[in-house]
């Protein structure tokens, strides 16, 4: 059980990888070891079952198992599950059973089709009632995917009428402009903070931090970038900050590739020993010989740099 | 239990609304009501939980409850499964409960973002593997829903690869050309004819079956209709098939509106009683007064059109 | 030089195809028949340059060549101009020729991408101050083509701010319901009433006109069954022109056909003597011979129809 | 007047910017200005009038004349001119206005709405049936605006067919992997090598250069950097080509931003002398201070990662 979610939340949310065997199973003991992974990688908290990765290919069993597994192991850092649903009966019932495992908070991403300001708006006002307002909310702006367009002014009016929305995972393209505007809106008089996280694999990080993140919901394979970087902008270090922040770029650019990015990310998990086997359940894609390879040489670029810049990269998982 | 699905199905497989009660339960006893109104209509067989309707509102255990339902007060009718997942595992797990359950087949629409044809080969090579050759497989071609194009090339390649491949609904639009190619490309020695049923709610059903449909996989709330024009096409009375046909289009076009649609379709399920609640769970669309009285029109105007033609409309329900 | 456009406007607006001869040039001498086949079967005003049709596929010079000679023949007939474009630049320019060469009127889409209501609004209200004043303006909304969806809030706001909006093209699909929201919203103190033609080939006309549209703006090859529709419901005679639009609906349904109905439409005037070639500058579709006999077996149904009801089908170019 | 491209093209065509003056009037001199900016950054050739940037606001006659003009001050370096059109009359026409003007060839996309490989193929067999033989075609391959995916095996049939075909511009995401698959794909007996030039910003260009590419065909406001790379890559040093992408490569990313990144990279060319203003026709987006100021903090980093390196950072237009 971890304490629910707020808009103080800060830090990095890891998005989780669903591991799996060889064969195809759901690799629970690979579950442990990767939440141990991202752990000693100094994460913040989990968001689980989102819409990227293979949530989407568990069963409804084996997406409970995981949650309850990670929350287990999780020391009490705060765990959002993903619970979007076609049906708003299964939104319910799929926060009440993710708050009943313990979980702190759900994400809730809009439906393809909805239209227009008001309809968007419409729909959460349906899922807040549907949920309560003792369960805290997470929107996941992703349009990328959903084709569903927040505007800065219905983000504000949820803000104002739902106290239980606490959270905006940020992830628009283009969306440095969204976060400001929205960081700005806060200034008026009543309205609250809430807290927001970016995704995007991480790749404008620096700059959505500047502009009034408060850390990063994504799944790099190198968790503890996301970690440092956080943590120096919070120190008030923002160049150094930057700087490390881009030697790993090269790396962040290569995972924000659509469709391949998930196999270079678990290949990586595989190669730093966080999970038993890189293997995406079908239909997934999968690295060629050359894509491995290439992979292989940027990790050597990146351990170079990291040595020329006198600090020591260490394997998390070892 | 019901006979397998082959390529010599024929005739009305309507495409079963999901009632609920008022207050959103699936509504178990409105499901044999409707069942038994379909029997009634006439109906060939059934297909469930396939890409419309509310299916995707059910969980997991509804949705198997349904199936099992349907099938048990069938009458041995043909019930074809909708088991389109995001992940392989679940197709293969689905199609395994819905065939020990007793259906004739399965239906699988191709996921999204599959690109070329060999991308959408690639996809059903796999799942004709899961699978294996003992499940007949139904192709749903809509892609208008799933934004995958399947050319005839590449359908041709499927029929003469996997034998478990039997039927083509066919949903594509504008797609009569698409049908006559594929009818044509039958000639080639050596190719199976397999069944073709046409979706769309039937609008161009007439065309269709001229062309070498062998009747219709649609929800069409007057399945009576479809029944008949399928048996005057067979009986070589093609232009009485298309003046019946004709005196329902203003309703079938009425239906085939994008999202209320379905609304329409369980309006009417509703008052010809053979469902106790037109209600969808939500988020789903509703009807308005003057929707309810437009529609209450187009019925009496149905009704006095097929009663000058000396046809008793009688209500299936009573 | 026609009077300019206004709230007022009413019944059929004609979108005109573009006629080429059988080697594809522009065929100025058929741009003159169909007009003068227009005319005849009592359109009220014309509609050039639209989204659909060919206009696309004209250059700079025979667009506006064309917009002269049909103005020129069109007897003082209100004519609105398309002048949708990437560049408001070349909004402004085309609107500034479309109306020195006598046009009425402008129509104006939204360009893809588009995003929030009040992205939308913007967008608009630097259309209206490129353009000023005293050009009058069409909204056409028609998200199926450009992705973008028009709210009635939205439209409202635009109705309240800019006076020169004097016109929706509605052809939003479902789009009944936005319809009447409209209307509904016109009751509001000081609102103005602006006109409503509908698209989508006339296929919910009846229903539209009852909701309180004020005729069509679509390119059907009959146009003068669009028109007696008009003439009928305004002299309050709603189910004898629901009759007539009943027995061209068949046809209405086969032309709205994506990507083949334009050459179904083309097919249709040059059997009645409009155009002299029903081709189609490439890249276009053609039809097969199965689908001309399909096309001429619906034209004699609909004529034995009409000649049952004790209607003269006339050809109106005859 | 250059010579016709042909397969042995290779290094960076700079897909050039249009300049405008802040009252919005295309600005030949920057025309101007801006061509010597590229070539004195080393660029081998010029991409015109392709499908981003603003070249559709321009109307007919100023593209041609920015077509003209650049070629006149090109030094005698190849000019590719975008020639895609809704109609493909308008394509030819289009094509030999610009080979007269003394372009190299022709880039072509497919039109949003083409289905399957076999339509791909018959819509470019069209083209270069309409273009003749004499005209060399680029094929532009970007998904992500045309909705069209290109399979390596339609691309191989199109090279096998028609000798004009002589280069793909690559900019399909996740794009690596056809790349490879096109380059392996070569080593058919009988099959030519074409030129492969790489879009989407560079983002990968190290990666694709590894991979087979012969050049990027992209807009980047560094153009010295793509020279670079490439010149270093072309002499076998590789890891020293990436080391200096590496420090573009936080700019590279902010700039392949979608809607923003046109607005930064004239910004960039602002400051850097190369055009008189940063100003897109409307509707366009533009910077706020943040915006601005953010962007010099990058531009800061970047100069003093050079310096680090050695590596002195002239201003092109110094």
């Amino acid at each position: 059980m971890t304490s629910k979610l707020t808009e103080a939340a800060k830090g990095v949310y890891i998005i989780a990888a669903t591991p799996f065997t060889d064969d195809g199973a759901l690799d629970l003991q690979s579950v442990d070891t990767l939440t141990d992974f991202y752990i000693r990688c100094g994460v913040d908290g989990f968001t689980l079952l989102g819409m990227m990765g293979e949530a989407h290919k568990l069963t409804a069993e084996e997406s409970i198992e995981v949650v309850k597994r990670v929350i287990a192991r999780s020391g009490g850092r705060p765990v959002i599950v993903g619970v979007s649903h076609a049906g708003l009966e299964n939104v319910r019932r799929l926060s009440h059973e993710a708050m009943v495992a313990g979980a702190a908070g759900v994400m809730v991403a809009p439906p393809a089709g909805l239209k227009g300001d008001d309809g968007l708006y419409n729909y959460y006002a349906q899922v807040f009632a549907a949920l309560g307002p003792a369960i805290p909310v997470v929107y996941q702006d992703y349009p990328q995917a959903t084709g569903v367009y927040l505007s800065p002014a219905v983000f504000e009016r949820l803000v104002d009428d739902f106290r239980q929305l606490v959270m905006l995972k940020h992830e628009d393209a283009p969306g440095l402009a969204k976060l400001s505007r929205i960081r700005e809106g806060e200034s008026k008089p009543g309205r609250r903070r809430v807290a927001i996280l970016v995704g995007n694999g991480g790749l404008y990080l620096p700059q959505e931090l500047r502009r009034g993140a408060d850390g990063a919901m994504t799944g790099f394979a190198y968790p503890e970038m996301l970690v440092q970087v956080c943590a120096l902008f919070a120190a008030g270090k923002a160049e150094e900050a930057e700087d490390l922040f881009d030697a790993y770029l090269p790396l962040v650019r290569h995972e924000v590739q659509p469709a391949i990015g998930l196999a270079l990310r678990k290949e990586v998990l595989f190669r730093r020993g966080a999970i038993r086997s890189p293997r995406q359940r079908a239909p997934g894609s999968s690295l060629t010989a050359t894509d491995r390879a290439e992979l292989e040489a940027m990790i050597v670029r990146l351990e170079r740099r990291l040595a020329a810049a006198g600090r020591a990269h260490r394997l998390a998982a070892e």
